[in-house]
């Protein structure tokens, strides 16, 4: 990456639906301040809490953001469904305005590509696809060794890639996306339906005794001990993962995937089905390498590191 | 584009299922050769009537190449489906040595692209996707003023995106990609579907009687007539078509698409409902700018012309 000098401090704040978090990375990627407060809600109270963690993390040389939806080029969140009241929110403009310098923003998971590929799991790859499962699906796109935007900075909104036009509802307003299958909220959906078809008992009994309140989390603690009724969600959740990255693979070819979100803590027990079931769904998969699966390495900072190296990519 | 001076004549010869066009190209553009030839089958036929094809265009300062499947970026054929005996063949190599020229090759839907690019229907646009609804269907796709090429130079494969894991069987291996939907021979499979349960009598009348030999062809006639259920069958096609030109959009943010292969003749019948399923199905329609739909300029020399410019987008 771009050498900015020694001492060049990058600060970034990455917006969730509950946190704001803020970090400052010296000028070899570590994080050397940190800070955090709860996202409230309304376009001004945002730009409140934003100027509040940025003074808390001291100084800095440049700042930029992430937010999740649809945000353009120069910082205007188009539609972020987890954020109360902002639709056409200038966010970028009125934080410049406040802190006194420029703001760089972009899509959250963007922001992880970006983290996960200067510092993280994709450092040596010029074409991959970050892929963010977590209650939705983020992503973020490099190809040829540059990130890609789209021509609103739109680009990347995997999640809602129609892959059964007669699913479940969307809160998109479509059916089918493959954020109903693959997320963590997709992951609930399936054992839910389980549930409620009376199958996975030991995931009931972990979830306290209703079908209906089955969470991603009983599964995975139900399938650390081995039953084979949760295994088997695991494994259709593997296959609905696997089926998204191999239609990105057919239109991408990227050497590798990053998984990353809240269900990448939990590598160790979706690894290997959704491994099994990507060789299976990939286009002529004996002609070609395959692409490389691994998962995300900067954890639940990897939005707010993303942000921090905005400056660098833009 | 790059110049080269007055004089360039760039050759380009697309490997057609049925047959080998080469052109040649002055240096703005026009074709100002032409000469086909039937496609043989086995690789080194094809060897024999690329060379002649080329022999018989003239003179020329380079050459290009564009065959369908998956081509690596150095000219290896790994799979083709529509040729006979050529996976892993060497072409690009092989072609070269036999004409004393290098020879650039790339697949064909990507010609199809960089030709619409830069003398067809997209010549203004940085970011959109050419899709060519053909047999199959075939994609190319350009970012940021960039052709994506992916890590193998197989990206842009959009008629295997999977929309319904539990549809029709493809030759492909799996179920339900895009083109047994969006393609004409998926046009043709909505038509037969519809025939066999007792509707489309028109269309069937025009097939000469039998509904399991309905194609593509005979809905556009009847449609054309004025037939109601023809024109519903359209109506569904769009539908499908609209869906994945939604996901390609989640996906790059592209300024437009431009539409060609076969299809692209009969525009009139489709675009409308193309158009209206497509501003349906977007995420937050109401909130971004809807990407264009134009057909093809260049019609069925796109491949050719586009095969003849690659040495200037390589």
């Amino acid at each position: 990456m771009t050498s900015r000098g020694s001492g060049w401090r990058r600060a970034g704040i990455d917006v969730g639906g509950t946190k704001c978090l803020g970090v400052v990375l010296d000028d070899t990627g570590e994080v050397i301040a940190e800070h955090r407060l709860p996202t409230p809600k309304g376009a001004e109270a945002i730009i409140d809490t934003l100027a509040a963690v940025a003074s808390a993390l001291g100084e800095y040389d440049t700042i930029g953001l992430g937010v999740p939806g649809l945000i353009t080029r120069d910082g205007i969140i188009r539609a972020s469904p987890n954020l109360v009241d902002t639709d056409n929110f200038e966010v970028g403009r009125l934080l410049s305005d406040r802190l006194g310098h420029h703001v760089e923003v972009d899509n959250d998971a963007t922001c992880a590509a970006v983290a996960e590929w200067k510092f993280g799991a994709a450092s040596s790859l010029d074409d991959f696809v970050m892929v963010t499962l977590g209650t939705g699906i983020g992503g973020g796109v490099v190809t040829g060794g540059r990130l890609v935007r789209g021509t609103n900075g739109f680009a990347g909104e995997i999640g809602h890639m129609v892959v059964n036009p007669d699913g479940p509802p969307c809160p998109c307003g479509r059916r089918g996306c493959w954020e109903r299958y693959a997320s963590g909220s997709g992951l609930a959906r399936l054992a839910r339906e389980a549930a409620v078809a009376h199958r996975l008992r030991r995931v009931v009994e972990v979830a306290g005794g209703d079908p209906e309140r089955v969470r991603g989390e009983d599964v995975q603690v139900a399938a650390r001990e081995g039953d084979h009724e949760a295994l088997e969600v695991i494994d259709t959740f593997g296959r609905w993962v696997a089926l998204g990255l191999s239609n990105l693979t057919n239109l991408m070819d990227p050497a590798g995937f990053v998984l990353g979100g809240g269900l990448a803590s939990s590598a160790d027990l979706y690894l290997a089905p959704i491994q099994r079931w990507f060789g299976e769904s990939l286009y002529s998969p004996h002609l070609r390498p395959h692409p490389s699966l691994t998962f995300a390495r900067l954890g639940s900072k990897a939005g707010a590191v993303g942000a921090a190296l905005l400056h660098d990519v833009h």
